[in-house]
């Protein structure tokens, strides 16, 4: 199965991006974290995006706060999907963030998630994955169907608590 | 090779993501163009991305404006991935529609793309499928190409425009 | 008396949302809490707002946070009225929340009432549920003369405060 | 059948607060219009409100820009509904509006639909209306159904225009 | 001298209004303090304003927050000068405070300062009242020159704390 | 009587001034309108500021948009109240302007009133006049008496249009 | 003397940019305009800010819309001092360009000028080389001169104009 | 070698513009830290910045909050490059300062770094003094480098601590 990488512009964005590794981690997914910033590593991150496709990446998920360009400097390099993490900061709760990522110009997506949203990120990974891999759909099937039984159970829970 | 559903709130959104259209023409990926209210009719939403997956559809890309449900609504009902496309409205330029797009709650993912940001959206499908579809792969790179090509023809014309 | 929901989308909001359960008490209102999330469990959504006027209710308070379409979801299958309590967020605020429910498109409306503001929901719903039962004109006139009051004796209290 | 009242701080909105009127007519709902000011026509908001419930309103819409005062005056008068419309200004797309109209303290709600969507703010007031009168039940339930029925034409339409 | 007349919306806007409070003080200033609400008093608020100039006031100062109309609809009942101080709040800072004291329509004006900023409102207040009293123009001219010593003592401070 | 100095920053915001001037001329009140800049003529706005009381100004009001420092230029050199006019702009209908003027530091108090607010502006000045001159307090009362008779014909007016 | 590189993402951008050529023009520093894309074609940006210095280059004046990663990009490749343009877009009136640009991380800075001010970005870099060129430093003086006679000028204008 | 002076409006910003402190020290750049208030000391930054470059100063450093003037005041009295940093507040987390500093009218550019971006301000002043001395070049790209170092470090770690 192709590989996941989760690359972060930051070593304190590595809370927050855990929670894509959990998620990859959860559906089996192979991957790989790493620290890579576009604007102190720019070369680090040109030879990443650049081979990513031959060392066996299928998804690159890229995390990065304020003036956030980590995902579109990834993205202007390699033809895999990238999926843009907003890191939430002080700037109107992450809109800095927000903006800088998913604003990308018309030939270059970034598939942006909500502020702060890795775990969503991890799961989108996924599904895309899942394109070419009837196994995930299975899983994904299965975590929808335990998202709706857990909502439904604190449904339940919540009528004895109120009343 | 799999579709891609292009859906819209409303036909007055028509011009916007015909941007998606004409991309997927250009790599030459099957599609269907769909008018799906999350609100007006919701059964309709609901029995299209139910079925998508065993329809034929790889990617789902949603465009909708204002209080933008549309995109999470079809990713409620399915586990293929959803592209959300923000329609620009008065409300700050879109800011609406992005909002409410991107802050997916965590376990339903929307991927996002910039406000009227339907070309991009095109793309991001086919860097989807293409992880199943090496010929994707590369029309996406020759598609990159041809972007790094027309931007240098510009700027080597801007020298005998400005001096 | 007819019945009044209140629906949150995650039990993460149930200290915001007993605000309107308590107005609702005061009122001597019925009542119902529910768990249901418009992307998590669709079906429990879809379900609960078709039937909602046949089981007895007569008002819908939904409260949600982030891109914020359980109001929207609800409102989609009833033709009962739906409060939507946009629960704040670290996103501006939660102007994210505002955004998605206040802006719902044309022909389905959603009464939004402020930012955390499940208070005021209550209040709103017993001011609808008025219009066919007189004894609640009085209980609401009633809050209104005892908000009137207490806000008298602050002023007069804070004279004492002040000088 | 209760009429409903359609205020508005200033002429320059008739022609967004028709929308309202529209619905109105379309319901068969009896309703008055008029051109209160909260702020130039102080007394005359004060004598509207306090007296609407007993001149035989049962909603009151009150559409107001920028400082937009006119729904919460209101509802400070009476115990009936007030449907608030945010007018569309430069300040953002109606921000101010919005803002001013929905963030009520507690205890007054001002039941607050989308920037000029004074056309929701007529179906909400239908809504409310259909408490007490089963006939309005089914004119919005007929509405709905045109709604889904006008999208699924669009929708037909639409395979024709693209292809 | 006339009084400067300083209301809050809520008694939770105390400790803020106090800042202006202490500025009038300062000026030597005579000063009433009152918790009336716009929404939950409204008949106080009439009363207050339209009687406050034959009360000996020459300055209202209206400290309230989120959908703040406390000092519009005391300006819509006097023609003395009315300032308005924007209570902090969630939603962005303050920013619905702001631009629901602010954006006041032509006729009606509220002379604004910045989010919690009572005490630039009690300086204004003497600023306005110095108009008719040579001794506060002198207590104005005063309180400048110490505000620049301070500033001046602070700049030779920082000169030893840093080097 | 006092005059009022209505300052701009650029000659291009002189149709936006041109309402608080009228203004003035309706009230009586003696003015003069000058251009100056903060920024490209700071010798003449210290100047101007510095010598504004001696030479016979009561008020200041201050048109600017951007970075809109001119206001706060002013009542840093004077203790005459200054009023400042957020001039709209194209980045979010003025809100640069608006928080720039609105925003001062505690000690420097400048009076703001709505972007484009000009009108308001002159207004504003004459009630902080009419705190030394009777005759003014007069045409104030007659102008928002005019204001109440003006909004009470459109409303009757309205009725013949509507139905 | 040093070269100032203007280099924009866009050939779109040109009639933006064009005000800050036409500053250099103004102050006799030798230019070049490009239109390099930090997206479309990265090497070419990494291959420009490389080389700049050694090529003669003192200052790069980068002009970018939306997710504005052109400035940050030629940042994270040379030691010398980059200026950023954000250009005007419809989220917001440019905050998009804006934040993009602004908000770098520690490390790599970009001066920022408003929206749209290319005018002042070719001021700047002529500020920034008049630290080794006493000569600039006269012409800035003589321009700052001639901004204010211009003002003073229409200063004296408006008197005939609005009297 | 040019001085860079560091500029604060208040003493409460010290902490944040110790940052820029730092970078100085660390480049080795001789420095002067004072506190000037556009507003409350408006003759101390008049004479401190027409006065600068006769004093040996190259750069001038300004950090404000809120209605932030003071790079835009000192900018006004100088041709010296001023850098501009705005500081953190509680209206969308700066959103004020930075707009009061970035949004200068043309003719007067301040450059301007991002919210609390002191360290950008003083390696922005580096950059600037880099232009006419080759010593603080080669410091430059030993901090770029350091930088890179330090991240590829990170890098390295992150992958023990994950996996």
């Amino acid at each position: 199965m192709k590989k996941v990488a989760v690359i972060m512009g930051s070593d304190s964005d590595l809370s927050v991006m855990m929670d894509a590794v959990e998620k990859l981690k959860h559906f089996g997914i192979p991957y790989e974290v790493h620290v890579i910033s576009a604007h102190r590593t720019p070369a680090a991150a040109e030879q990443f995006a650049s081979s990513a496709a031959d060392n066996g990446f299928g998804v690159i998920i890229a995390g990065a706060g304020k003036a956030a360009h980590l995902g579109g400097v990834l993205a202007a390099y390699t033809t895999l999907p990238v999926i843009g993490v907003p890191i939430k900061t002080s700037m109107m709760g992450g809109l800095d963030s927000l903006l800088s990522i998913v604003q990308m110009p018309s030939g270059i997506p970034v598939a942006t998630v909500g502020v702060n949203g890795a775990a969503n990120a991890g799961i989108l990974a996924a599904q895309m994955l899942s394109l070419e891999d009837p196994s995930l759909v299975e899983k994904l099937s299965a975590f929808k169907e335990d998202m709706a039984q857990s909502v439904a159970k604190k449904d339940a829970k919540i009528q004895s608590k109120v009343y």
